[in-house]
């Protein structure tokens, strides 16, 4: 039974780990901690609550169909459930049809999570976060036609988004932006839920929280090189994309060596141009790339199956 | 002689019977007279007559590439064609260069499903209505910038489509949205021809016609509830979509019973969502989302390959 | 070291022969010669250089990566580089941080052409040059977004795209359409360098001479038919994809006989619809379609795996 419970719960925490590819409750409690911090700080709450929903949904969703699995204990079913749980009350209004929704869809994810890795299994990559991103698009593009579901924090559709450039950049606010493209991966938007995160990695993989530190800075360098939307740099909404690539790339699918840091490197620059251009893409529905730029720019370096490592150590 | 003409009329009626999975010719015929019905109804006699030119076309197409097949009698190369034939005069101006796009590209469609299937075989699925939606796509849109295809009944591109929510939900209506969304399948806008559909099921198939109509119910029920647009609702357009899915999963690719029973359902729930999220898609092109609804959640429910069957009965 | 010069020099110009699959760097001389020439009668030379500049550099970005190589010899390196070059000082401003996202992207396509073609590999297709259309669509859509990255020549962002329908149709004017068609391929729009592009082909393969000739033709004679946007067409818009089709499927994967023939005019045929269908998908973000309706037919014309020839000859 104790047993039992320590299974049910290392999961449950393994679930949010996974986001960031690290199989480890410790790292997900804290992960989770950062997320209650940021979205109390934020006067979102329901967005922690619906993160712990969403992992506990997406979970067990995934046992419904098959009882027995290291997948589901090892966290696989719970992270794109912890994401669509942050996004639905980042996004929608805090009613009960939101709620019944955010959980279909978290569910869902676990199947569609399925069925996506089936198809990509013969080019050996994953689905990465894909499952939450293509499910919530759905669900946020509903929203724009069902009352039921209220956009209230999604941004007016338009067709072009001028804008003029103007971006603090002293080195304060540059830490800030920083450690908000690291939060932002949970859709959090606090720098301090940044550093709960960075700790988070650390105590799991140290290889992780670096490409972590080091993808959001690069990220940060390139997009303010070429004047990309400052609203979304000062958010760090140009950080969560690259920092997830940075991890993914660099030290999970990858070891870590010269050849494959200069590719990570690569990578992460790629995930910046992409988040601007799937930016402009969405824009005329105002709707939000959420981590698809990861997803992209993730598999375009990883589909050429380089066989990087063997050449070099 | 007399021979060959039977098997040409029961290819050309499984052809019309197959875009609800029904391989059998009655069931075509009575398709086809229901299609006929409510085309006269609406004043619109030229979807019934484009019905039967797409389904020849396409039939022919396939002929023409591949002598002797048995994929072409069982139906198969004609129900993208009929499809394609309901949605041209549907959606453009009755004229000569309509009518020759409408040939080509039902052609193409019986093409195209080959390319596709073979795109999807080595994951078990295929690709069910998707070259009618995909072809019928390219057209439609290549409507908006040719003025020799006139697209005298799409809606007007417009960014958001903001709606006031009011339907009349008395029991007759109910009764009449849940038949439309079933006559919808072959874009009809007839509860008289919702009947003759649930009708021709039934001669094949008690499952299918059971399907039909819960799917139909379900989605009704899941629309008003998270209240889609009511114009939609009422037009039967939130119902030919789950019509499919829930034929597709529930009695075609998996055996009817309890377990199948409960993923067809959340299936159809399922695609009420994504039809909802497909027309904001779509919104801004003035177009419509066809059959694709179907075609993704289908998808979204059979990649996983769950053995939902062996685990119960 | 001569022989080292002699290699290089026709792995760079085999780069830009492969554009229209011609594996001769004679052929990839002439190309540039009609580029060099139609960009500085267009006022643009930077186009000219680009090409240059991305062939080699995507060139490089292969051997970076896996030293030694057959495919980078053939020119297959180069191609999609050489079209990155063509696009980006077409499209955008002509500053230092264009040539970088010039480079940068160039390099991408390379490898992001190993992954899509290991992608395609099971079904006998590749990604002919959809890597320059996939990786320059994100940087043109990121132009939108970042001013680091000025987009001069893109349209305006428009939801539909009325035109009146007015166009010369003297023999002329009709043969200055038909070989802008084919001096579009490399995005210039002259008539002289069509001419140049055709004699570099013949020297090479009359086939795909013939072909570029009669796609651009057909294509031409369908557009008009259906009265397309007559800017588009005056300026050879509706001929360079189908003109890549036709070699593509003409001569290039299936061996010239009277069925492949036939088949190839179908795709031909297709093409121009899906160009116009593209042309109406991008309007909203005043983006253009590249190549990108090439490679769909293609795609759609190969993936059935016909075997035509077979029967035939």
């Amino acid at each position: 039974m104790n047993n039992k419970l320590t299974t049910t719960v290392s999961t449950f925490f393994n679930g949010i780990g996974q986001v960031m590819f690290q199989q480890s409750p410790w790292t997900g409690l804290l992960f989770l901690a950062g997320i209650f911090w940021g979205s109390y700080e934020c006067h979102l709450p329901q967005v922690a609550w619906g993160a712990a929903v969403g992992t506990a949904a997406s979970t067990l969703a995934g046992y419904l169909v098959t009882p027995k699995s290291g997948d589901g204990r090892a966290g696989l079913w719970g992270f794109n459930g912890a994401l669509v749980g942050c996004a639905f009350p980042t996004f929608l209004a805090n009613t009960w049809l939101m709620w019944i929704a955010l959980i279909f869809c978290a569910m869902v994810t676990t199947w569609v999570r399925q069925g996506f890795n089936n198809v990509m299994a013969p080019w050996k990559v994953n689905s990465y976060t894909f499952p939450f991103v293509f499910m919530t698009w759905l669900f946020l593009f509903a929203a724009r036609t069902m009352h039921g579901l209220d956009a209230v924090a999604l941004s007016t559709p338009e067709l072009a988004d001028p804008f003029t450039w103007s971006l603090d950049t002293s080195f304060g606010s540059l830490v800030i932006y920083w450690l908000k493209g690291i939060s932002q991966v949970f859709l959090i938007n606090s720098w301090i839920t940044g550093i709960f995160f960075l700790v988070a990695l650390a105590v799991c993989s140290r290889w992780a929280a670096f490409w972590a530190a080091a993808a959001s800075a690069i990220a940060l360098g390139i997009a303010i090189m070429f004047k990309a939307d400052p609203a979304d740099i000062s958010q760090g909404l140009f950080g969560f994309s690259p920092v997830l690539t940075g991890i993914a790339v660099g030290c999970t699918f990858y070891k870590p060596c010269l050849r494959t840091a200069l590719w990570t490197i690569a990578a992460v620059v790629a995930t910046v141009f992409i988040q601007a251009g799937m930016d402009a893409i969405v824009t005329p529905y105002g709707l939000t790339t959420l981590t698809g730029p990861f997803c992209v720019a993730t598999w375009l370096f990883m589909l050429p199956q380089y066989k990087l490592n063997k050449q070099v150590s």
